[in-house]
């Protein structure tokens, strides 16, 4: 990467741990490829000392910007000067751009990453029957920008299905009119099935859904980027059925990030 | 310089401004020599953000340390946890490592690298008599370093003779027997000269002694390092004298600030 100057811009990536994050080498190529002259660095902070953190962010005058993964998402809304109505309704952010001012205002991006990358590979999910399994951050975060972005129908599956529930009426209360409902991990009669459960992370994970019911009529995205083929996808393959990999949210959300935190205008607000 | 992942340990120049500040070039590329995953970033913090800075960076675990410049070099000693005799004697620090458990640990190389600088050009100033001209932060940690260096005889000449009276009273405390009084800009009988005030920074600056007293007996030393022939030297080589250049300084205390930081131990904790 480029030579770091005393007026290079700073980023960084709040996480706890931090050392396996892929974040630094991400965006310092987005910035890179966009010619600015601003670095990301790990920021290891864990949870007794986030608010100390926050207080100190505010007063670094050359920090633009910060990403903020595991554990933090939720913890930070408290945090931040101005939370978008997206990380609001959704309970997380995970991005934070710091105003010249120091003011923290914060937004999601894991969601609209998703979306953004459903479109960019010609799936927008607009007027679609949607499948989302799983109920963790990341499913609200999908759900979420999937009823911004028109979503037909959309059905959470979870086992826990009050998790899923949570959701629906989270999601009922940002989008009014949105058409969201708790369902089984069924896949018959949907265009696009989203695993974003955790399953196909490891070797021998169970997986997410009973794969004999999938067609060549569904979509199969995944979020999940290593393997970049999972179980599920090999399987979704084998029944003839259109597959969506997990790196195109990751390099969607690379971008809005990116933008975001630079002040950039985001391309799609919508999405 | 290379890649910075999750795993990369992060460190710090503390300015106010900082855009103009060389440490992240030379401070990086002391850690690629030296084979460290390891990234300076420039930290612009004021006054009023200092307090809070320092309690954020007890909390950021994988930060490893920071360089702290003007204006805060004196502020840090009471928000550090432990500062070392140089720094306490001399007021003020320029480089803080933060231990494993969050604490902040000062110290001063200000005046360490420029004796270290003297030594390695085959000037080392134990024995000799030094004029030091100016007193300000600069000028205290040189005299500091030149005392327990083991030097003959130093005179400290400043306008305002009280300044370079406060710092002999300093090195007298701090280094017991040190020969060490205020004197006049005055170089002859001097076996060294060093210009410790900022006089030679800008164009048209008035030189900071009589240089026509100047004679081949002396080596005239700089701490100014850009431009890195100012006026001074000039005169100095037209007078037949050994000159000694800003560079010198910057260099040592680089390596030394780096190997603090890191926690590697000094070469000579003695200078």
């Amino acid at each position: 990467m480029k030579e770091i100057t005393g007026a290079t811009r700073v980023f960084g990536i709040v996480a706890d741990p931090v050392a396996q994050v892929r974040t630094p080498q991400v965006l310092n190529a987005y910035f890179e490829q966009e010619g600015l002259d601003a670095v990301l660095v790990p920021l290891h902070v864990a949870k007794d000392g986030l608010e100390a953190a926050f207080k100190a962010f505010r007063h670094l005058r050359n920090l633009g910007g910060f990403i903020v993964t595991v554990p933090h998402k939720a913890d930070i809304l408290k945090l931040c000067d101005e939370v978008s109505d997206a990380a609001r309704a959704i309970g997380a952010a995970n991005a934070v751009r710091r105003e010249a001012d120091g003011r923290l205002v914060a937004d999601m991006f894991d969601g609209r990453g998703f979306v953004e990358g459903l479109k960019a590979e010609g799936h927008s999910p607009a007027g679609k029957s949607v499948l989302l399994l799983g109920a963790g951050g990341a499913a609200a975060a999908i759900a979420h920008a999937l009823a911004l972005a028109g979503v037909g129908r959309l059905s959470i599956a979870n086992r826990t299905r009050s998790k899923a529930q949570e959701i629906v009426e989270r999601v009922q209360a940002a989008v009014p009119g949105a058409n969201v409902q708790a369902a089984d991990a069924d896949p018959r009669g949907y265009d696009i099935v989203v695993n974003a459960t955790s399953l196909g992370m490891k070797e021998g994970d169970a997986l997410p859904l009973d794969v004999s019911l999938l067609s060549p009529a569904n979509l199969v995205a995944e979020i999940i980027m290593k393997p970049e083929m999972t179980a599920l996808l090999q399987a979704a393959q084998e029944q003839g059925c259109r597959i969506h990999l997990g790196r195109h949210m990751l390099d969607h959300q690379v971008r809005l990030m990116g933008r975001f935190m630079t002040g950039q205008p985001l391309d799609d607000k919508q999405a």
